[in-house]
């Protein structure tokens, strides 16, 4: 491991439950640099967690531990579960699905799971609702100061056995794609679709075509016009619609320097649908 | 020193007033590893401030120093002071009210009032409004640094004299304890009161027991209801109200994966009170 | 270089873009120390980023380096460059006016635009549109780890040349200053004015006056009132207006424990000023 120690949860920075675990973790070794990757994942939606990973893991370096705590399921019979990504970064995880994008995106060569007598920190058995400091963080810790190393955490669990969420694929079919809206660039607006680059290579559509756009909530169609596809926001005017990529390689759609989301009252998953056609 | 500072303070983070306390204390010493523990305490709010230093204070290492500012008497004759808690760590505040939570849980042991000869930063005479930036971050950068020992930081003044807050302690009668709701898990919208784990221990409740509880905004009651006492959200069906031991060691009343709060729109502190009774 | 590496954006933090920034900036060298200045520059606002920086980087040892990503040009023929400030501090950023206030204020040395061929993170080709990754952490990291020279990353521009937002200076006339309302220390509710404390001093005004102050939005007069001159908060009885000198050494006018901005619903920049007349 390389020192490196990564956070991720839903607590938010309102209160001291972030740095309780940043606490924990320094305690177990005082040399551990410990950065934040983002705490305002929604309240238990995992398919954000799972996202934001993807986001970023591929970024660090080979080494790096990242920790996630989004746990619906804190204290039930759910998994702890240690992963080490196919770029080489370990992810400690409640077993919910929070590893789903990486799984299918980039790989996941080895899961193991945290046996208690190793990843559970001295003193904690009076508290069973902060798996975060007193498993996870702890775990991490253990982990990235190589205290532990990642065969000590647990035993191999197969790797087919985690919870994966599902839908999570494009779909091409003839001149056009059909996917989901994942999430939102917030405070862009920007739609952040799940049809990837190669989807379109697939199409053979290129920058500079227009494209016959449709998004439909359930079976209502909220949206339907041309839009140029571009390399950036710049190709278009301000104010104007564009299909781009985005820094995740997949499709994006926004307005130059407006609000796509707003603008036209869309959301994201399901039942949001995209097409793209070609024309 | 272990060359830890961790900041706290009603800020915020939309602006540089966090960066420059953290560029000052770096000037200090760059080996500094800076963390934050919330910014995000509502302004001049002195309970908050206290309650969020006993949530993480205690999980970081001997000689972590902390900086806490949230100061409305910011240029008044309120005293600037260091102080020793029993676990070894320091914190760095204005007398105000701040150490209160730390003060009664885990205790004090020595107090010092800091001289302006020593912790006030150079040229920053003309700054009368920024104490955190010119006083509490330069102070606790040369204690963590260990460019000034804590005797250098002034003298010594008698722990009873520190303003502490009142009111923060539940009272066990007979066959139930009365408490105040100390704080809310924002994000989640538990209620964490101030009746500790031991309180409920002494009253012989064990967990499994369902109990009375009566939550009351002065002279109306808000809630009235039987809920069981479980070890966590796991042990009631979804949209259920548990009691339970928080990560701090209290009782907390949630319900499993949705708000309490906002579900009866409970407040927090005087005159909200909560009354847990056996039956 | 000294190893530190400052972000500054609008990208939020509830996503994963800043954790992606950090984590390629750490795999251009492990061992710098990153902190982030603020993430919450409202979308697009090139002034505001100009002003947070001139909060934050004169606090910061020289040999810093800054990274500021608040790029609506993104994709366009907007420049990359790279400053030494007057104390020693570097800043990439977009040239697009968020090097305004610290050019004015502490005053720039040497301008660079950044070479893609040195500045390009590898394999990031598909990627247009988020050149914080891909460009600017990138750079700013080499700097920082002194894996490229200030002199490498491009040839020198004229330092004239950069994009400057205009209207910054207040201005003095007889017996009255007139300027404008920067921006809000936001949580609290004050306004800073970009009417210098030397500006006072050359009207002769004194700690203790009387002002008469009048704040107009346009043609319209919003708010007029004698409001004292005081060293700080605590000089005025709570609920009490306040003319102070502000941690950045300029005018703020405030409400003791309050919030001016909002009891009077006081915007920001133009068309509103500010004018403060000796009586």
């Amino acid at each position: 491991m390389n020192g490196l120690l990564v956070f991720q949860s839903d607590f938010g920075l309102v209160d001291g439950a972030v740095a309780a675990m940043t606490g924990v973790a320094l305690s177990v070794d005082l040399n551990l640099k410990i950065h934040d990757l983002t705490h305002e994942i929604p309240p238990f939606d995992t398919f954000e967690a799972s996202f934001r990973l993807l986001q970023a893991v591929p970024y660090w370096p080979s080494g790096t531990v990242f920790v996630t705590v989004v746990d619906p399921g804190v204290g039930s019979k759910r998994k702890s579960i240690a992963a080490r990504t196919a770029g080489g970064q370990y992810i400690i995880t409640p077993d919910n699905g929070s590893l789903s994008h990486i799984a299918r995106v980039i790989g996941i060569d080895e899961v193991r799971e945290i046996r208690e007598s190793v990843g559970r920190r001295k003193d904690s058995d009076y508290s069973y609702t902060f798996h975060g400091r007193d498993v996870f963080a702890y775990t991490g810790a253990l982990l990235a100061s190589n205290q532990v190393t990642f065969e000590e955490i647990g035993d191999v669990i197969p790797k087919e056995s985690i919870v994966l969420l599902e839908g999570l694929q494009a779909v091409v079919e003839e001149d056009r794609v059909t996917g989901t809206i994942e999430t939102l660039d917030v405070r862009f607006g920007s739609l952040w679709t799940n049809i990837s680059r190669q989807m379109f290579e697939q199409l053979g559509i290129q920058s500079g075509d227009t494209l016959d756009v449709s998004i439909t909530n359930g079976k209502t169609r909220v949206y339907h016009s041309f839009v140029d596809y571009g390399h950036t926001f710049a190709d278009v005017e301000i104010g104007e619609p564009l299909l781009y990529v985005n820094s995740m390689d997949h499709i994006g759609l926004a307005i130059n320097q407006g609000n796509f989301s707003r603008a036209y009252n869309i959301g994201i998953r399901e039942p949001w649908r995209i097409t793209v056609k070609k024309i």
